[in-house]
């Protein structure tokens, strides 16, 4: 069962999601938490800019954005000093817990929301309870929420248990735009992590099971194009305007045409767009903010080749010009079997839990395999876990939610696995 | 030549540009204006809900939009009792000047702005000079900065002229959007005008130039469409999406493909567009503000209904629902001669005008059209005015400005035109 | 009233239509005729490669496609000697008749047909009354059956009339694919000719209506594209090929999208496509054969222009190769106001001809127009005659057709003008 | 080592490629060979309508083209009974070989060509070697020449061996339009089938490789569309069109976008497409020969059933009607291990044969699999065999091409499966 004060934790941060790079109130309300429940407890706490690389975090949202989530968090009266030291969009915390000799653990958890509205349905729990988003047009659809929250929870079950060595909790920043992984990959705080847990709430599984190790990760980028045409009075001399929201439409239309590759799954979306200003001026600009995937990053690559070029001469066939940029990108990645091990036994000994699955395909993507390859290369072991909550509507959709009973699955399931790894060091 | 009086006033609504419905500032610095200047010998002076029919406003934007508007007009420090009158965007005003007996005169100027950036450029006028647009993504891009200060300078040069009868002046809010003619033309004030003149400055002629009569107003229509599919993961589930940008994008390949009609001109152009909210995320929903013209009404609805059924079936094909509204419309009209003679003959008298042209066409839209088959339909004559202008940019595009001088040709043309139709009563 | 014989002779050449350069039987039929009718009153009669400039053939079929035609028409058992001489596709003849001093005056009748099956409806009367095409995929859909027998029967008036002069008919090949008009307007034979007549019948005008100058002929061009990709099993491996047919729908799509002109009214139409081979292959290679047209020169070239820059990048979006050609074309024309006056005269004292309108517009595009410049640029005079005829289809549908009747209208119009244009010599 | 005879059989049946259900010419010479070769050894030989179950053909051309093909193969002056009893496009053959007691072993191997032009390439070795395809437009671009080759191969080392039981082997017609497996499926000669093998050359395996059993079979679906509009002139009256091209080209383009399926791979082709008639009249017609294909039936329903849907609104869209009719279907597969296993075994001892894979995934279709399934659901099992071999050019493209060195690989594998599977029968 999940502990009340937990429940509470998660739905204040369902009440302010925070999309990337602007985690604010998330990242000080976690440190508040981390100070408040563990104090001296912990060896470290390393928040915002000391808790990733500043230089490698991808797809930083522009300083208007940034400057209006500050000041919206700073309302909440939240820690000033640490909101201060987040100033810029440094977000995200790492802390460390040293018990004794053993392996260092690392447990990965994200924490951003998305941009886009929460449903007001009284079905929807959050709006029954009183816990929807405050924060207009975004929502933890994605259950970030849980995840930070799930974070907390675990470092509470170590701080209690027997396990020795060092465990380091990553609540890292900006999965959502894949823009906070390769930061927190490339920060010093890794280098010496032998074994490394992931998890995500959800995925289609339902409360009670848990998923020992997930794997099919799509290698991911992102992909912005930016058309630039000439504006021109739509009734008066339309032959004189170059329309960029022609060019940005067939563009859409070719990209979701590229060819099914027979070497295995690929995906294309272009999840953003916009153009024109006013109804009688030809649009003189345009965009489409886009992301293609593939199985391996070769197919990913096959995706923004084909990608690109379509962008480029449907920007051509208008007499427009455009602007592609590849944006964040993140690389496929492996769970270890012997960490899979070790998770599925934990799980059989978490009350609530009637269902392991050895091995289940995400399908989707995910820049924990930047932690995950980083830790694989430095000779340590990785493995990302599936916890199953009933989620009445899909990812990423206004009427997500999780099933908050699921909270305390994975926080048993990944302390067990954490207290194992420790002693078995497979 | 332009008094400098009249420039300083075009540059200071030049550096505020309100869009439709939002004309704020500058309804509230024209009637500062008009009380200044004319005081007492202003007959009436309808400001906001008592110079348009209320009801028959059309395109007004949301609250949010208006409020937004309306609180920046109010830090310029202008004279707070109108701004209260205009609340909830009920712009425009009417002066009425009573000179004895005579005929009603009308004189029709539109004074909203666009939502435009406008350009930095140091060859760009305003920006070298002091007065560009402090009001970001708003532009005066059309001359209806002009158009006002036009406005107050005939009412001046009549006020002191051998004029009998009655002149009133229409200053309309909302014409980029084809949203406040109609409310003028329905207002109570129009009723009683027997001769009613518009203007507009540049349309491609120069400097020195005046265009006598203008026709070939082409019909339009707004349209917007309103695409709901489903969201889905881009990556997990594309397959669970109802994806509203490729509704969208179908849609506008297929509205500029409407096949060209040979009983004469038409216009289409999807002016704004967006949808989607983040990459990862199948777009749920998506929007185009498109608008459709014709030399007459009935081409206007070919490209009306083709447009409807284009929109309705690319919803249809990505399964998606679409809400189609025909928006703001405006009708055709055509000049009078026996005020166009008029019109030539008073520009012959006005220093710097080296051109007269008896007749052209538009080509373009214009929301005059209500008011003109208004006052043509209560057996009354119509004239629309060209004033030359050198515009560096075209119209609608960052750069338009016009050449001040031409402000003056455009008083005195128009001037001298008024005193002349109660003269004569054509 | 039309002659019987005439009458007879429509239906033989509307059985055995022959589109562009293929009019072998038609050709040779038409010599039958003017031998038997004729006989040595002509002064000359030029066939084949002798009545046209044979390097300025445009559009010309393949040798496969034309000894095809060339076997048929020798099946009918027409005069061999004749379809020898056209071998090739050299079609087409100009009789001249010389009847003492007097100017040289043209006319022009064009003698192909289209490349689209006939309808088999019981309310159609070349169906219902046997005399429909005999050549399935090809129909007399556009009238050139009446206008060659027009053409017979205006020599057979004026051999028998008092005109003094001479009289060259112009029986043109290739009309429909604006094949033949330059080669005949670039021969020997047109030099002379001080005043050229060419005529249409039907355009929407119903029987008894004649248009004495028709105007507004667009300026056309033809335009090919054929693109190439690269083939791939479809199932196997689709991101093997590349695909032609991709490519081209993607131009079809942004073809009739090109920007409407503000100049005056253009025209593009992708009349026919093909691409592909089997279900199961990517397609390798795609075609299209498409046309512009313009009210000027420069707004054909407008819409040519960017046909070209489409096509290109729709190749290039989808990896495939492009070879755009254009192909034939032809200017626009005016018709001369001293010619027409005659021909409305003329029509005057037909019997049948209710309603006579000076001038129309014709809104298409007509290779008549290179010989009537051609005229014009000698210092001749040249007028397009409409004879309106009621026709059940529209021009180029499987159920056009002409009412018979207007056939005597067109001949005696026509020959009344020839008359007047050689006593008054305008 | 491949015998001079087969080598010598195969190249004559690629010299006479003939697409579906008009395999006359290979027919009669397959029937030709069984007879001359094996005489009386044969106990049955079906031929045409007796070979397959007649009311269950799929795709079959329409009369013209069954009847120029038949005429082709009669001036070859091959058996003229056969072709009589083959007449109406009843093609393919049974051979049936009692060598005593044991199971029934069937053999299918398929006979058709393709419809597209074979290379002229001096590097293509039937170019180079003189027997290049001399029907134009149609090659053996599969290797179907090599399976029928292998199928009297194979007949041949029974014939002499120690197998008992009963043989038979299957020459199919039509499998690339999924035209003629459910006509064999369905026939009485399926129903004591045992065990069944089937065969395929290359797909991308090397000379040298045999593959025991070949999985993944996509279920496939045809799909052909007929859009019906009005035409209209280009130039004079685009408007009073309804375009057939336009609605096809958007419908291609959608097609290509229909969302990727997270549960397995789909495909999608618009393989052959056309329409309109000429350049200058707005096409009445058009017409899409598809396919999709999806990894289990449903994901082929699911692409199908998109695919109809984008069809039919892409007709809305352009005020057009549309036909969609889904045409032949093949379910998928599986090929059962205990076979499997035989098949590798047999090919260990094949000279020339370097590698044998267990296992691989075709990723394409195949009406094989209804045999397959037939023969499974009555208690038998099945295997799909692969013999690889060098080609050239990919399967379906005009360089593709077989080492026929493998066509021995071919036959001495699958004789030495059928023995052993007669021995063992697993």
């Amino acid at each position: 069962m999940t502990a009340d004060d937990l429940v509470e934790l998660r739905r204040d941060l369902h009440r302010r999601p925070e999309p990337a790079w602007r985690e604010f109130y998330t990242t000080a309300r976690i440190v508040e938490e981390l100070e408040s429940r563990f104090g001296d407890d912990l060896a470290e706490l390393h928040v915002g800019p000391d808790a990733i690389a500043t230089d490698h975090r991808l797809a930083v949202p522009d300083d208007a954005e940034l400057t209006h989530a500050l000041e919206r968090a700073r309302e909440t009266g939240v820690d000033e000093g640490v909101l201060e030291s987040l100033e810029g969009g440094y977000t995200g915390a790492v802390a460390v817990l040293e018990k004794g000799d053993g392996p260092t653990v690392g447990l990965r958890v994200d924490i951003d929301g998305l941009p886009r509205a929460e449903s007001e349905d009284a079905d929807h729990a959050p709006a029954a309870e009183g816990f929807r988003s405050e924060h207009e047009g975004a929502m933890h659809a994605c259950g970030h929420d849980a995840h930070a929250t799930i974070g907390v929870g675990v470092l509470e079950e170590i701080v209690d248990s027997d396990f020795e060595g060092t465990l380091k909790v990553f609540f890292q920043p900006a999965e959502e735009v894949i823009g906070g992984g390769k930061s927190m990959a490339k920060s010093e705080h890794i280098a010496d992590v032998d074994y490394l847990l992931a998890a995500h709430i959800g995925l289609d599984h339902p409360t009670g099971e848990i998923v020992a190790a997930i794997d099919g990760f799509l290698a991911v980028s992102h992909l912005e194009a930016e058309f630039s045409g000439e504006p021109a009075h739509a009734g008066g001399h339309p032959e004189q305007g170059r329309n960029a929201v022609q060019a940005m439409a067939t563009a859409v239309q070719n990209l979701y045409a590229i060819p099914r590759n027979s070497d295995g799954p690929t995906r294309i979306n272009a999840g953003r767009v916009e153009g024109g200003s006013a109804a009688n001026v030809i649009p003189e600009s345009a965009r489409i903010l886009a992301e293609v995937r593939g199985e391996t990053t070769e197919l990913m690559e096959y995706m923004a080749d084909n990608a690109e070029r379509v962008i480029r001469s449907a920007a051509e066939m208008h007499d427009c010009e455009v602007e592609v940029e590849l944006g964040a990108q993140a690389p496929s990645a492996t769970s270890d079997e012997a960490l899979a091990t070790l998770v599925a036994d934990a799980a059989g000994d978490v009350e609530g839990v009637e269902r392991i699955l050895e091995r289940d395909e995400l399908g989707g993507s995910e820049d924990a395999t930047f932690l995950m390859r980083e830790v694989q290369q430095n000779g340590g072991k990785a493995c990302y876990v599936g916890v199953g909550t009933d989620h009445p509507g899909g990812h990423h959709t206004a009427t997500f939610d999780v099933d908050e009973e699921s909270i305390g699955h994975g926080v048993e399931t990944l302390a067990g696995a954490i207290e194992r790894v420790a002693e078995e060091r497979p």
